[in-house]
């Protein structure tokens, strides 16, 4: 059987919802399919590269926001869609993070989201610098929230500290019981909130 | 010789400045350390405690603003020391994300953040959403930084698109262009300063 590249993709997307980030090596995934290790390296040069195709697999679609929607609103939607695709796959946000991954769906992104920030009034030249700070309290978000999950699903910690562990700290064990109350999508969108009333400040909205 | 659980910390954090969060595993730091595993296992019972050792590290000193600074600016030095705190270790934003210590220097950390936020006027029951949404950015910002340090040293990836990969998608290249004109600390407060406004306005500062 010969091996194709999307074999080799599709291989990749399976060992890492199974094994997470950690667990997806060339080795495992040559075993995995069947093949020596030389016929991944074919396809996709080293790991890096096989990674940023996950990546942009991730990013597929990421971009189809309602171009109609108000400059602002796409924006959070924006985020709000990332946030979902980084969700939907395991270690999805730590795959991402550190990709800087130039394929089309990644790129297209990127495109549709400083086009949104311009047209909130983000002056051109500050356009990259609100698209990156959105983004990267996406990636931060996420990847705190998948870590969260995997430590309660695969360990005996819990990520929410209760009045022992922070007795001598009361103010951040009030808070953080508040916190708690909260669902996962209030917490991302309060700080997604501050990021766009920022904006709205820098732009005089 | 006896095998001290400062030493075996001191090993980790050795070995993490010389492999990165990849090489550090438990088997090559007990080779490191002229050892077997389970001399390790002794100090800490598995990678994850220690993992938290470093985490804990790294927040050293980091709560230790002037308590004299108004709340905002008290806000923004804890941010610019987390961030700073993260860059001076190897992957120190990948350590330190997931780990959800309750040590004393990350407690307190936490502690002096929210106190600053209850400051400026944020509501008790949403001064951890406030300060998950500051960290969050932190954290995503200094792991792409980071990486994109390791790219820019390890391959020959670089890590800016050029006009060649960016053709169809014009608005993003452009605004890159611009973004790689800035220093690595402006593009940090830009999306600081986007939180800190963010937050005045929720307080009505």
């Amino acid at each position: 059987m010969r091996l194709h590249r999307e074999d080799v993709l599709a291989g990749a997307l399976g060992l890492l919802d199974q094994e997470g980030l950690e667990g997806l090596t060339m080795r495992r995934l040559a075993a995995s399919l069947g093949v020596g290790p030389s016929a991944l390296y074919w396809h996709y040069r080293d790991k890096q590269a096989l990674l940023e195709a996950i990546a942009e697999e991730i990013m597929s679609g990421v971009a189809d926001v309602d171009a109609a929607l108000p400059p602002r609103e796409r924006t959070a939607e924006l985020a709000r869609r990332l946030r979902l695709a980084l969700l939907a796959r395991r270690d999805g946000a730590r795959v991402l993070s550190g990709t800087y991954v130039r394929l089309p769906n990644t790129l297209r992104f990127g495109e549709v989201a400083v086009l949104a920030l311009a047209a909130t009034g983000v002056p051109e030249a500050e356009t990259a610098l609100a698209f990156f700070a959105v983004q990267d309290y996406v990636l931060g978000h996420v990847i705190e929230e998948q870590s969260r999950e995997h430590q309660l699903a695969t360990t005996d910690r819990t990520p929410t500290p209760d009045a022992a562990t922070t007795g001598d700290y009361p103010a951040i064990g009030t808070a953080i019981r508040h916190w708690a109350e909260r669902t996962p999508d209030d917490r991302f969108e309060y700080g997604l909130r501050l990021l766009l009333d920022g904006l709205d400040r820098r732009t005089g909205a």
